[in-house]
């Protein structure tokens, strides 16, 4: 037995590898799994993959976030983008960058989220590979899948209606709680409130979870896309106003969203209120959501209202589509202006950070 | 035109992954290519997935290798796991993580490389991430391929001859020569030779593309699994004997090599022994060769040679696999001695650097 406090250039790469190998069940389908060359797996014969990593100081960090948590998040971001092509997620390889002085439990907490997150999802891991890096942690998930059905964004129509899933602006409020003391412990359970009231507590864990432990809404979207209920869809990651955007350009279609209709988040709203923030600015741009943004043909929305009943998930018509120029408005009170994509630019910000105000 | 030495923090992430996205040629078999939630592909029903990084300061430096080079071993590093299980590479996704201080000419030419590389290798770029690092460089890469007849690691039998193709060291004394100076430009010719004369150049620039562009035996790898004309393979990347007992542990076996059958690469021998060094142990422990590995029945071995010649390969016995322990034996001499594994750890040892000698 290793101390799970031993630093992983005690441990050795071919060790730490064989270790977390080992905790890799051999999945359905999986012909030749962890641990060969390459692996070899059954699939259709359309395949879908799609590759997403959180880097240690802008996507988390270590003193925000448990290990186990960013295992399931690193999976979930990418369950999130097969969602939103209408496929279903089937084998997922996971490549990680580890300091050296990174304790090794620190990596078996990992693993029980990645694992646990693939278990649920039905995701079989079949590929592992760790190197070193020099200071910062690197979680980088290559996941395949199959769709019979693909749902692309590049198919929305003028008068077809903007409909989104859940609720927005929690995972960036998540964020700001974060940077004021709030914490999450390893079980997703509240440790801390930071500058909250324990009264505030409920909300508070609303948020955290929702950026630290994102539940897109997997079965409904394989379900809407197998059933042909969307013309168009992309998951909701950068922000509604930048995602939003992006379906209009890849359409060849505008926009027009009515601020009364987002659906804020609760917990989001009554904590923004409550420190003097901008809510709608939340839902608009912040980001990291994980929802899903459809664009769904008018006489198809009370079929797709049922639909997401059964998977216990709520929709909501924010807008429609019109033709026009690949570009947002924002009907706001009585007025409607331009809406300028505001959400989070890795590159420019630092660590996340409060959503910013929407420009022109 | 954005000038090639903006920094990547201005230039943005979306504009980054445009700029990228649209240098990518649409493949055969591609449905849905870069630029959606997930890329769509068609493959058979057996797929090969790897995945492979390299990270800045682990296993190159920006000094040492061109970005062009950088982006070709990137995808090489994959492509050589893939034909070491037998297969056909198709399908690449590309993951950055890029520090906001870099130059934009530098992921440029990085792309250079990779889209260079992929074309020579006929694979399809589907993917293409890009995060924000806070210091360090990395490329992580995940490759399908396909394959109708799998060469795995596990199938070496007591009696099977260890064959390896091409030369060994090459690789490692490229690093030895990088730290002394010598260096390649951006198109593989030489720029400098270091600590060495001109009359020595044609050695340095061998050894230093063996470790900056290595080639391995993609073609006959496919080639041979295809006609079964091995029972275990595995590249060669982390040193003939790390590799060697990898194979052993996996099929049960152990196995015996010979110390004068070993194909010692000639640029590397020559160069080490004008240092002093010692070129055995550079081909025994070295890695990065990514040669291939084999173990092959006696009566294929003139099949397999013929096999070779038509792709222009040289492939040597340097001993067999015998009954007994997974662990190694050197005949050196007269005498034998085992042979420990002594491949580099990149979680222990700092870039790349000099093969360790062989331990007891």
């Amino acid at each position: 037995m290793i101390p799970p406090e031993t630093p992983l250039g005690e441990v050795g790469e071919r060790p730490l590898l064989e270790r977390l190998h080992a905790r890799i069940p051999k999945g359905t389908g999986v012909v030749v799994g962890v641990g060969d060359d390459a692996a070899a797996v059954e699939t259709s014969a359309l395949v879908l993959v799609t590759t997403d990593c959180l880097v240690e100081g802008v996507h988390f960090r270590r003193e925000w976030s448990p290990p186990r948590l960013v295992g399931r998040k690193a999976l979930t971001v990418n369950l999130s983008d097969v969602a939103a092509m209408g496929g279903v997620p089937r084998y997922a390889t996971v490549s990680l960058c580890l300091p050296p002085d990174l304790a090794l439990g620190w990596v078996d907490s990992l693993y029980d989220g990645l694992l646990e997150r693939a278990a649920e999802a039905g995701v079989s891991l079949i590929g592992g590979n760790v190197a070193r890096s020099r200071e910062s942690i690197v979680v980088d998930v290559t996941l395949l899948g199959q769709a019979k059905r693909l749902l692309t964004r590049s198919g929305a129509k003028p008068g077809d209606l903007v409909v989104v899933t859940g609720t927005l602006g929690a995972a960036a409020e998540g964020v700001i709680l974060l940077d004021q003391g709030a914490r999450l412990d390893e079980e997703g359970h509240l440790a801390a409130t930071g500058v909250w009231t324990e009264t505030s507590g409920p909300a508070v864990v609303a948020c955290l979870r929702a950026q630290l432990d994102p539940r897109p809404p997997l079965a409904l979207a394989r379900s809407l896309a197998e059933r042909g209920m969307a013309r168009a869809g992309i998951d909701v990651s950068d922000g509604l106003s930048v995602d939003l955007l992006e379906v209009c350009r890849r359409s060849d279609v505008g926009a027009r969203i009515d601020a009364a209709t987002i659906p804020i988040d609760p917990s989001a709203a009554g904590l923004a209120r409550a420190r003097g923030g901008d809510s709608l600015a939340l839902a608009l741009h912040g980001g990291e959501d994980y929802q899903l943004l459809l664009a769904v043909e008018p006489p198809q929305l009370d079929a797709l209202r049922e639909l997401a009943r059964v998977w216990s998930v709520d929709i909501t018509a924010v807008g429609e589509f019109v033709e026009g120029e690949p570009q947002l408005v924002l009907q706001d009170g009585g007025g409607t202006r331009p809406l300028a994509p505001g959400g989070h630019d890795h590159f420019r910000t630092v660590g996340g950070g409060e959503a910013k105000g929407e420009g022109g």
